[in-house]
């Protein structure tokens, strides 16, 4: 076999078989396949796409290109959930308690922020002594007496994904839906869970741009579960605007800890009661959604998922006492309000911008060894149809030193005010399976 | 500028400007840009193409990226001519010398063959003593001398085309007009000539299987020729059986010798009188085609061109005595015949299959730095609409030792004999300009 001869097959838009994806995929891991023929192939699969079964197939073998954890030792269903990534997105610092507050099993393996979007690991190491580094062992321990824990992505998990994701970076072969899933979906496989939720988001400040990209990733990415026989679900939720009102890494964990205390942004709350519910059922521990609704509002109501959130926090070194008293974190030093300059409804606010702004705070990095600044960020007032009156603050801005003008206009100019009255926007638009 | 910007913008089918191609190619054949970049902008531009404003600004760009031939110090119009190969193709040892015999200045650089194709300068050291290697200042002298000179291209011509198409090889890229256009311009520019011929071909033996691609990568080339204020006009012909009957380096020396002293095949005769007549044209020595036409006949028949091509054997080292007398060509140890199976007309026959089948015999090349041996090759005997009896001889097979029974079998599967009357093809389809 000989790769030139696939590279023609994809580029005549012919479908590879098991063996011909095996030989590809195996074949650069082990670096007999050099990047300049991988980009070709990639470039033409931009173009021609791959069947569902190439997809199935292409997941499988990243997946296997590494090590495949066998969560069997972990008593019960075990569910995972994948978002897509998003600004402001601190989901799983919420659905991960009050799911296994339920009595779901949650071993979650996070990834780290990266440009405009932040990552669930730096989000959790704002919480003094707390680690996202555990053995196999410990973590498998550690979710069979507290039922949740959430740590970092085992070096040896998909190579494949890490090699074919550094060269899609730069070669202009990011944007291609059966690549994104077969990214996504190799990894979620290899962490070995039961089940698998998808939140995948459309809009300005994420991946996807529109609501029919976001369903045909969800839908390709439920194919693969199939194929895989995963029972895999997604919500498709928009995104235009940031989630809940805190960006930045404590400023989100902040908001996560008082949305367990009942007393987080709506669109939060709500984000993770319906996810959670799909959850739930997927885990067979509701047979209705409506039922596991109400089992996850009674966990936030009672205080159970917060408890739950600080047994995880103790289990992973985490000093407890920050997440009893949240004013104990660490603040920026610098902390401004940024009043409106016109009266009106807002009609858009730019979330990319937003997270692009709190990179440059110091909260995100653009290159995968910078070291951040977990204090600052972004505390959003007001969002999409709410009404401000001229000279009332848009937003805080949290920094660690005085913030330059350049980030001020970028922050006003992601704010649209009109006259109109404008309606909020509906976070969650379906739910696939 | 970020190269994976330009690759982005040709994924969604941008135009590329001046600076943006000079940053690819000057970046590439400087090796600041890696090959996974550069190939996945060629498969970009696979499915893309190229406007007519990027494809001439590409050649420009490889054409500077090396050596630029100056052949000003040739007095009088420098015509050159280039073929995009084919099997059985001798048209430059014809050519070169009647077009010279007409004083026409022909400083022609060739290639080496490669795969099922053969090249000239392969052919040319079938002459024993004979040299295509010369200093520029040797070769100019030799043309201003001579008229005529046919050597190898200089190493340091158009290095971007010799990493690109290293890299197209390898990458299924090679199929795409605009990119086989620069390619070839990019080279004929740099060699330096006042006017260009192409003679594109097209068939089972050619690069371009139809017709209607050999149209318009003629015209495309034309266009890059229009852009760089250079004469460029194009013969499209058909290759769907191999040129004159010979097949292998010193058998089509044989044929071309022949072809000059006026009893050489029809076709191949043809071929070189029309392309030469608009050579002629375009060196401004004829207002019009017939009147050139005539004049070319008239060399073969007073034996003015074979004279030439003495001479430019001579001023290039080689024995001008095997001219004279070809029967003093070292011949292939083993000759046999080919009976046909059956009594028809020759309906088709396999170009490609006939030039594997001479490389298999040793007179070709797979890769790069092989060796061949010169004597082996193939006479056919008939050719498409000629008519065969059963056991008359279809063509005969000159080998170095015995012919393997897989190699014989390949022959006959390449005649496809019917018993309807077949016509003969025509050879010259279109001239364009």
């Amino acid at each position: 076999m000989r790769m030139v001869d696939l590279i023609e097959l994809k580029k005549n838009n012919k479908e590879l078989d098991e063996k011909q994806i095996h030989f590809i995929i195996d074949g650069y891991v082990h670096e007999r396949i050099p990047d300049y023929q991988i980009s070709a192939l990639l470039m033409a699969i931009c173009f021609n796409g791959l069947t569902s079964k190439e997809t199935a197939l292409l997941t499988k073998e990243m997946e296997e290109s590494g090590d495949i954890i066998d969560l069997s030792p972990i008593s019960g269903i075990k569910v995972d959930k994948h978002s897509t990534g998003g600004v402001g997105d601190k989901t799983s610092l919420v659905l991960g308690p009050i799911v296994a507050a339920c009595g779901a099993k949650v071993a979650k393996m996070s990834g780290r922020g990266l440009g405009h979007t932040g990552g669930t690991l730096d989000k959790l190491e704002s919480i003094p002594g707390l680690s996202i580094n555990k053995t196999k062992t410990e973590f498998i321990q550690q979710v069979n007496d507290v039922g949740l824990a959430i740590i970092g992505q085992s070096a040896s998990l998909v190579p494949a994904d890490k090699k074919l994701y550094a060269l899609r970076d730069v070669t202009a072969t990011v944007s291609c839906i059966p690549l994104i899933a077969s990214s996504i979906m190799s990894k979620k496989l290899a962490s070995g869970a039961d089940t698998i939720l998808l939140d995948v988001k459309y809009g300005k400040g994420a991946f996807m741009q529109t609501k029919e990209d976001a369903i045909k990733l969800a839908q390709t990415m439920i194919d693969i579960g199939k194929q895989c026989h995963k029972d895999t679900r997604a919500t498709i939720s928009n995104m235009n605007q940031p989630l809940g009102k805190a960006i930045g890494n404590t400023l989100e964990v902040i908001e996560a800890i008082e949305t367990l205390q009942g007393h987080g942004p709506d669109d939060l709350e709500q984000l993770c009661l319906q996810a959670g519910s799909t959850m739930l059922v997927q885990a067979h521990l509701y047979e209705h959604e409506k039922e596991a609704y109400d089992a996850l509002k009674e966990v936030i109501k009672n205080g159970k998922g917060l408890i739950k959130f600080k047994e995880m926090v103790k289990a992973q070194g985490g000093d407890v006492s920050y997440i009893e008293n949240p004013d104990k974190f660490e603040r920026a030093r610098v902390i401004i309000e940024l009043p409106s300059l016109k009266t009106g409804y807002v009609k858009s606010l730019e979330a990319r911008t937003l997270g692009i702004v709190t990179m440059k705070l110091g909260g995100g990095r653009m290159t995968k060894d910078e070291d951040i600044d977990h204090r600052v960020g972004l505390i959003l007032h007001k969002k999409i149809g709410d009404y401000v009156i001229e000279g009332e603050s848009l937003l805080q801005v949290h920094a660690s030193k005085s913030v330059s003008q350049e980030l001020i206009d970028e922050l006003y100019q992601s704010y649209e005010i009109v006259e109109e009255l404008i309606e909020k926007p509906v976070l969650i638009e379906e739910i696939l399976k």
